[in-house]
């Protein structure tokens, strides 16, 4: 794999029947919403609202932040590489194994990664040791909770301990929620006044299964979003992306309980049964679960139309660690038995 | 009008009933794109392919250029976004006036713009003199054919010798061809690897209406495209921009020819009837027309319900400067009775 690929990349490969290699909500995305972007396409003529003023009230009216405290974008790596743009940050902290964009656009800007290690004896938690990695020089920290791809959240006092660290040592802390509406974690959301330095990332592309469509968006300090904002194309948010968030936001909290107790019910079943075959699972709090399996498993999967995420370049990881996202009971079922196929393979 | 305002923002003036700001194809967006946007909803949960390979396929096909010339983006605005953030031009040659993106942008990555004057007693054309001002300190020369807001076309012979210069000077020279199409003007495709150091900026926007999907591209030495590609979100192009991108297409050559007839009947159409009201014309090479009338339109049209582009905030041109992009002839006829009523209110 190439250092910085993703999952995903079903164009690039004949012949995949199941994706698990990505993320996204197995119920797929919402009717409604798939609807309300087919319903008025003729308004697509127009140029998007810049500022997407009737989406950003709606995330408003959600989250229960005001409108000036939200900037959208055209997907949350489209505000990954604004924030790293905007900061050009000459230093800054991830965790290892993590998202691989922070790394890429840190680097793209002229900056270094300082990398905080997941250990998998620790069950990849993070700890709280890892405010000493917070310095007066550590420009920006970014991290993912429940983290990806090792599914593990980030308790809710350490990241207090966190954003207040960063407070004092002047770092930005970009904390990645994207998966967290998958989960019972608790968000910064209802204490990110208190924090002016952090910012929350989150998208729709996983909880509404809309990664095609593009769409995210940042929560924080209305000084710090205006000087990001401008590090995007003009009109970086397309109208079927606002015209889908808007309708997606209308169908909560239903959409968001009916998924947890989905996932939560498939994600304990696939844990079982994976432990069945002898792999080791750590704990999953999202709709994704991290392997590690005696023998590699990714490209034996491949070659039976099974993609899943390989994590041989994910720094910690290697190649006897995949990522599956959940689907559904059959596709799922059928996972197994593949998994199941090569391991006798390779008795 | 704030410095970088566009036209199009209908989001944020209630009451509007006809939007002459922006300069889409009259015709709409095409049916069948319309209907190949919405056919397969249900792959829209997948990523979106980041190189655009089917999409890339199809513009080399359609334009007679190889695929590893091809860049997709989030728009064009997107494309001159990631363009300034890769080199960082700290001298760039314009017109004045222009699309102001090419100053934003490069401004917002610490650069200043020379500014080549387009005189009205001149009909706004660019003439052999902007030679001169191409020299080793000019990073960047961004260039639009025909011009926006003021619609006239550079000529071939004068664009080879622009490509020409910018070799030997070490410029790179971005040609915006998004409004070439709906006229008779030659492209530089045909010539585009005599010159490295040219690159073509496209859209979708403008020849299909699809402002709203956002879909651009640019045409290029290869090696300079995958030096400006990573300036981007990663999957910065929605499956619907690439699905809609493919449909239109596949409507060509018929859909330019349709809109060429089109534009340039009602275009001689509303010149006509513009000049028979006492304004000044410039005659325009595509879908928009420049007009300077004795007293400013903008806002009385808009207390009307009439947007069209207030060109106060251009360089050289001021209030009584107005853009009136083409809609269709009922339209079109509405908007000469509301400036009759303004011009007879003010004799």
């Amino acid at each position: 794999m190439e250092r910085f690929e993703h999952g995903g990349d079903v164009y690039n490969i004949p012949g995949i029947k199941y994706d698990f290699s990505i993320s996204c909500n197995p119920l797929g995305i919402p009717g409604p919403v798939r609807e309300a972007l087919c319903s008025h396409t003729e308004l697509y003529s127009r140029y998007p609202d810049t500022k997407c003023r009737r989406l950003r009230r709606s995330i408003s009216d959600h989250l229960g932040v005001p409108e000036e405290m939200i900037l959208c974008g055209n997907g949350s790596a489209d505000l990954i590489n604004r924030i790293c743009s905007c900061f050009r940050p000459e230093k800054v902290l991830v965790t290892a194994p993590s998202f691989s964009d922070y790394q890429r656009c840190t680097e793209l800007y002229g900056g270094k990664v300082d990398e905080y290690p997941l250990h998998p004896e620790d069950g990849f938690l993070v700890k709280s040791d890892i405010l000493d990695w917070i310095t007066e020089e550590t420009d920006i920290a970014f991290l993912c909770t429940p983290n990806n791809p090792t599914g593990q959240l980030i308790g809710h006092d350490l990241l207090c301990d966190i954003s207040a660290r960063c407070e004092e040592s002047g770092t930005l802390f970009v904390l990645d929620e994207c998966f967290l509406p998958f989960t019972e974690g608790r968000s910064m959301l209802d204490v990110i006044k208190r924090f002016p330095h952090t910012i929350i990332l989150r998208a729709f592309t996983k909880l509404y299964s809309m990664a095609g469509i593009r769409l995210g968006h940042i929560i924080g300090d209305p000084g710090l979003l205006e000087k990001i904002s401008p590090y995007g194309g003009e009109w970086s948010v397309s109208i079927p992306a606002q015209v889908c968030g808007i309708r997606a936001l209308e169908l909560e909290p239903g959409w968001t309980v009916r998924t947890r107790e989905y996932v939560s019910q498939e994600a304990r079943r696939m844990c079982d049964r994976l432990k069945a075959l002898g792999l080791e699972v750590f704990p999953p709090a999202a709709n994704y679960i991290l392997v590690r399996s005696p023998v590699p498993l990714a490209e034996p999967l491949k070659s039976r139309g099974i993609l899943v995420r390989n994590c041989s370049n994910f720094t910690v990881l290697d190649e006897y660690y995949i990522r599956i996202g959940l689907l559904d009971e059959t596709a799922d079922g059928i996972l197994i038995d593949a998994v199941k196929e090569i391991l006798d393979d390779n008795r």
